[in-house]
């Protein structure tokens, strides 16, 4: 099975996408980011996040998709943002057809780290570990991805 | 000239087609709601918005679309909502090459009804007569639509 992850933000939105490779290990099949200028328009900014994981999924087919639930907590105008960058990403695994898992962040910690209160740094390391990195993803948003891809995998195991 | 006014939201997307009809009148050419169910996953309901609105784009063939912009003041439960609704308004747009327009509710309130701070229903019995409907459009959400679309052939004209 492979799972793409994503970490959406208006400005940098991460994908990492990811194989189950036997019962119990998973590896990396490319990750990355994608950006935009904040100069531009919302529309011009959306449809990049849009079309950049059109894209991924048109050159990685994955089987599914998986991205963190949003905590509130958030002041009204990241959520705007927030919601406005997760909506073009959503529709982008829609409308190709991809199931989409989505995971409090406490759970990815949980599943990646093994507590869930455990820091960036702590599930970036594990996201390396877990799918035999040499170093580990950058930026922040890809690992992201990859650790709700890890999350995706292990939630499927375990109900299948 | 003819412009789509979007109103979006997560549970009902208003939308409103007008024509340019000679110097200073417009008249209304169709227009309706989106809505979606509560109990859809979001991707559902996020892919009913945006298709809605490729369907209405590809049906009248508009030149432009235009929508409010975002106030602040709201909570961030709401602004998320929000947020992802109006990215897959955006998105239909800026997917089909429309121009968009984003403008202030209280730059609406002034060009519609000649004061910034109007009430909804001021709004919606001036759209009726700048539009020479014989009723006031239904639902509320379609007349705001309907409002941001009388905004901008107004300031297109302004500006032109």
């Amino acid at each position: 099975m492979r799972v793409l992850g994503i970490d959406p933000g208006l400005v940098h939105t991460g994908w990492g996408v990811i194989d189950s490779s036997g019962a119990s290990t998973s590896r990396a099949v490319a990750y990355g980011v994608i950006d935009t200028r904040s100069s531009d328009p919302l529309s011009t900014r959306l449809d990049a996040i849009y079309s950049g994981i059109v894209s991924v999924i048109e050159r990685y087919r994955p089987d599914a998709a998986a991205l963190e639930s949003v905590y509130f907590g958030l002041n009204a105008k990241t959520a705007l943002s927030l919601g406005q960058a997760r909506a073009a990403a959503i529709l982008a695994t829609a409308r190709r057809g991809l199931t989409l898992g989505e995971y409090p962040p406490a759970t990815i910690k949980n599943v990646v780290v093994g507590q869930g209160r455990a820091e960036k740094e702590q599930v970036a390391y594990m996201v390396r570990m877990l799918l035999g990195l040499d170093h580990e993803p950058h930026p922040d948003h890809a690992s992201d991805a990859l650790a709700a891809a890890i999350t995706h995998l292990t939630m499927t195991r375990v109900v299948a």
